[in-house]
């Protein structure tokens, strides 16, 4: 019997928060296109080059890295290192029939806490602000795989 | 009913571009490689130890970043940032199942924006070349979320 | 028919290795952070700010590049490089329903060679000793890759 259908209740949830939290990276880059524009930082000497064709002074600066384009790249890079284990693992999750739930709260909190991560580090708050958001989502990840080995055994 | 058999031509076709295009991001590996090699320059100092034992300003020459690697490197992360959600969300949009024709349109046109991404990125290409292949991409992965989100509710 | 039940040999043992390697790429943010602590090394200079909040000079330094944090978030990016395909792969292999012995030795050799090459990363072993697990965990996902796009034609 397959786990992976929208009757299953948890799967449904799956879908929508995982779909969700994806867009969620994804809006990353749209992010760091902003505050690149706004800056005016680039990340390619080719780049530089078509902006200011004859002026190898004014493309040196254009590449020099800017606090606000570096900081949406960390939070992007974060999403990644964060998120996209929380797809697989979720998905490996599912196959084990988890009570919906259960599992239901997992996606729930995940997904928030990311928001949460995100508008911390794009708004640079003080920490531990930024770190609350990391390590809930870090927990639901590792409570996932806990129960799927689990279920398994 | 679960939707993720062969016999399904639209996870048939997700199952052929999907395997492609995460393979052309792998293969990102080889040419970031191939470049490290060309243009002998490394990322760790340990390496450095090794091709120059005793020589501390050739150690720091080797590590001294080079365009043609970082170019290679910024191409590859870019893949990591968008053919990963791309095949994830392609996954969750199967399971609602979609239309077969409209679903082939949008694994065939992201992948062949991501194949010429990486030739415009590699190439260094003038932009917007490669912001074509990127924005392509993108929209076929939002394309694929909305429809996943509408579905469901 | 599905494939992707526990039901499914194969399958199993994917959701178990997995799994086992997903986890492993996260444990890369705990060594991240380990680091980042024993060193005395940020990435953010919000973070900095924090932690010496009056002094412009221990700032800088704060945030100024620490070789193991460096070696660590290299080791991190070099898994999502690889550990994230693979698990992709793995998923659309197993929908051509592969014969389980061989389905199995991929995803054990995959993750032993990714174990290794972690291990061998962080404790700056003199190359090939890193080389060898990226390589061969590289041709598992190849192979993997090849025999899924065998399996469609």
């Amino acid at each position: 019997m397959s786990f992976f259908t929208l009757d299953n209740e948890a799967f449904a949830g799956f879908v929508r928060y995982a779909t969700l939290v994806v867009c969620k990276t994804m809006a990353m880059s749209l992010v760091t296109s902003y505050f690149r524009v706004k800056t005016s930082s680039l990340s390619s000497p080719e780049d530089a080059r078509v902006v200011a064709p004859n002026d190898k002074e004014k493309q040196k600066e254009l590449l020099r890295p800017n606090d606000d384009v570096e900081r949406a790249r960390r939070a992007h890079l974060n999403d990644l290192e964060n998120v996209v284990p929380f797809v697989l693992l979720g998905l490996l999750y599912l196959s084990t029939g988890p009570d919906a739930s259960t599992a239901l709260w997992h996606f729930k909190i995940f997904f928030w806490s990311r928001v949460w991560h995100s508008i911390a580090f794009i708004g640079a708050f003080p920490q531990p602000s930024r770190g609350v958001g990391f390590v809930l989502g870090f927990l639901v990840s590792a409570s996932m795989a806990v129960r799927t080995l689990c279920a398994l055994s």
